[in-house]
């Protein structure tokens, strides 16, 4: 399957874009029970720090963490028991970017439990932290639980949630707007600090929000975070065309991936948006071995740290919390579930690869235990990268989100063994090209919009 | 006034506590244009690295940062003109925590616009990220503007205000005992990560909140961030006494400080707490120089980059927003201003200075612009310890939290003349006791509440 010809994609300039999902509880259910990894691995800052360094030593776009507002019993949505309590996304991200140049930080943050001038407010903060590497992964956040800590005692209906989250993220550009990018005159002799006409106020007035702005940030060098999401329902698809720089997306297969990479592009360019300006990133979970065997043996190892009870909890929290597996035969098949509210896609996704494998409700537990309904590859270093290679070239992703099932060594084999390979193929950046994540990943400076009304001024879109 | 004997504090071991207020846009509302003060310091990381590497350099206990939600135009509450925007707190620690070791970190974040749930996460990871060096500034956020950009269109009444204030901080301390400190084992062979018994749900339902918990972060090595209040009202003392470990409060006198301090260790024996666990410490704008007059010149020259339109600005921000200058002959007398629903304390205080000093407009805004309220002292270097050894010694104080008024040569001053003074009259560290902000601070590490319910162990308070 390795080309050795000239890539078509070496000639076009196009580069895979490459994203790492690093949660140092581990991205497999028992990763923490791995002897490489550290089982605080949560909880250790010194641990995301290596793997931060780690990361930007593979060239990465950027390091992103998911999320949750509550804490998940037993194997849940975002990780093992071992992801029980960890850090903040966003405070920590503001540790690690100091202590980088060039990677980027991509924070999950809910649109349905924050308000939009805390959340403009904490990503421009990080975002002038880290001299312009911060993004932000907008969720809605689909759990009882995390209702349960806000005041409410269910969550909101899925489609109120994305209603929401339409109008969180437009108040949320709008302030990342109060200021333009040359307000600041800073002039010590006449005491003129800032051109007040250059501030401008949001006088946003909604069915969900009333802010009035102006934010008390300013813009950092790229402008402004970039706007990441994972959405695949109906509604989660919309919101992304018209609003999202990169998405992040799961998929079992090359063509749906491709059908979803054309629906997306499709829907950027009905919206009036550069498609190119829209990054589609499908997650992959790679298990990396000198040979086949070797790979299949550390995949092996991994799944046998599995307790029963924490494959169950995963598929609960897989398939939105509505299935009770208490009492049904782990070597049958996947009983029926009620709808969710919660994320309607990825229960959908589950039920899939249960259907298409024919798996018992144990096999599937261990083949979701590390991609969560992501891909994963198994395989050699030219294995993975061909994987890699085919789906971007045949246009079912721009980049890929990777899930290392365990630290650090797998996130290491992924640098040392794979990176290497699609710098070989001309696929992949052998430095960083910029110095920002909006330059890194290709994606245009978003021109203040006060500015495009001045003369000479063309948008980057 | 200096005392050249052994000083009592030296036989009881009682220190004095150093915090530093260090907003990067300045203290003095005029800073920014002092020819030393980097003009950007606000909106600069760089800058805020160098004021907590001086901090620590000179064994502050803390940094601290106040916060508003809103952007102040002109010169405001929290800063002149150059502080219209800068970074969010929260991040801004915990960016600069890796890059230091002892230092702690005060961070302000307001009961009246987040949600406990979030609040107690963002210290929480700051407290894990630092290992035990966050504290939580709270406050109640008094400001019109900042009601506006949450949904509201004027802000809820004071009483409502403390009374959500007093909710939220309980919730916080609630969700921060979520896990006992042995709930992790991490056992790999078997498989068992935590003691599911040592993790506690919160079931707080009141009259502001309902939050079941538990939080998803651990307990930090200090047991949980340091809790600060500035609150001079009734309502605000009322709720110090209960609840706050360290009190920033402002006077003008050493007896209305001494009134303060005496009213305040009333209140937290009557709240049945042990006095010396509530540390009183007034703020203090030092004008630090060679002889008085070179010290006088420091304070002339800042006073001289005060704008009318920034000075007259500060006044009303201070006065709670209620006082409308406009028309007003600068070189008069202050008018009466209506009464607040913003800070009361903050508001009476400004009228007494104006009062006791006979001051026009002009000179009240000039005076005002550094210390804010808090206490100004010009002088030499063994003059600004003689007046911080009396306060502390006639029980004023526990410690300070010294306000330099511009950066960073005026902290420089306080670090390099006035710290080797205090610690010549054996009055503060020579080096850090501890590691932690509570450890530094000498406040007891807050035993787990069910780790009391075990024999043989005795509470800290």
């Amino acid at each position: 399957m390795t080309t050795q010809t000239l890539s078509p994609n070496k000639v076009r300039g196009r580069q895979i874009r490459l994203g790492a999902f690093l949660p140092g509880g581990g991205q497999h259910v028992a990763a923490w029970r791995h002897p490489d990894h550290p089982a605080d691995g949560a909880t250790s800052f010194e641990v995301h720090r290596q793997l931060a360094l780690t990361a930007e030593r593979g060239l990465f776009d950027a390091y992103f963490l998911a999320d949750g507002l509550a804490v998940s019993f037993g194997g849940a949505t975002e990780g093992g028991s071992a992801r029980i309590a960890g850090f903040e996304p966003v405070t920590l991200f503001s540790a690690l970017a100091p202590l980088t140049t060039h990677l980027g930080f991509i924070a999950t943050a809910s649109t349905t439990y924050e308000e939009p001038y805390n959340t403009a407010r904490k990503f421009a903060s990080l975002d002038l932290i880290s001299g312009g590497r911060a993004g932000w992964n907008v969720v809605t956040t689909a759990t009882e639980a995390a209702a349960q800590n806000f005041n409410l005692d269910q969550q909101l209906p899925h489609a109120t949630r994305y209603e929401r989250a339409r109008e969180h993220v437009g108040v949320v550009k709008a302030l990342w707007e109060s200021f333009e990018d040359d307000a600041f005159l800073r002039h010590k002799e006449s005491g003129v600090f800032y051109d007040r006409s250059k501030v401008h106020a949001t006088d946003h007035v909604g069915a969900h929000f009333k802010v009035k702005g102006p934010l008390n940030v300013p813009r950092s060098p790229q402008g402004h975070p970039v706007i990441v999401q994972a959405g695949q329902s109906e509604d989660g698809r919309s919101l992304a065309a018209e609003t999202a720089e990169v998405i992040f997306t799961a998929h079992q297969h090359l063509d749906t991936a491709q059908a979803f990479y054309r629906d997306i592009k499709t829907r950027a360019i009905v919206a009036g948006r550069d498609p190119d300006h829209l990054l589609i990133m499908p997650g992959v979970s790679p298990f990396i071995g000198r040979t086949e065997a070797e790979a299949r043996e550390k995949y092996e190892q991994l799944t046998s740290y599995i307790l029963e009870k924490d494959g169950i909890a995963l598929l609960n929290a897989l398939t939105g919390g509505t299935l009770d597996l208490a009492g049904f035969d782990l070597d049958g098949p996947l009983p029926p579930a009620p709808p969710t509210e919660g994320m309607k896609s990825r229960q959908a996704l589950i039920r899939q690869i249960a259907d298409e494998n024919r798996f018992t409700i144990r096999e599937l537990y261990q083949w979701v235990a590390s991609a969560r309904g992501h891909y994963t590859v198994i395989g050699t270093p030219e294995q993975v990268a061909d994987m890699l290679q085919e789906w971007f070239e045949k246009e079912a992703a721009d980049g890929f989100n990777i899930l290392p099932p365990w630290f650090l060594t797998a996130l290491d084999d992924f640098v040392d063994l794979v990176v290497p390979e699609l710098q070989r193929r001309g696929l992949f950046r052998t430095r960083y090209e910029g110095r920002t994540l909006r330059e890194n990943l290709g994606l245009p400076f978003p021109i203040h919009p006060r500015s495009l009304a001045a003369p000479g001024v063309q948008a980057a879109e």
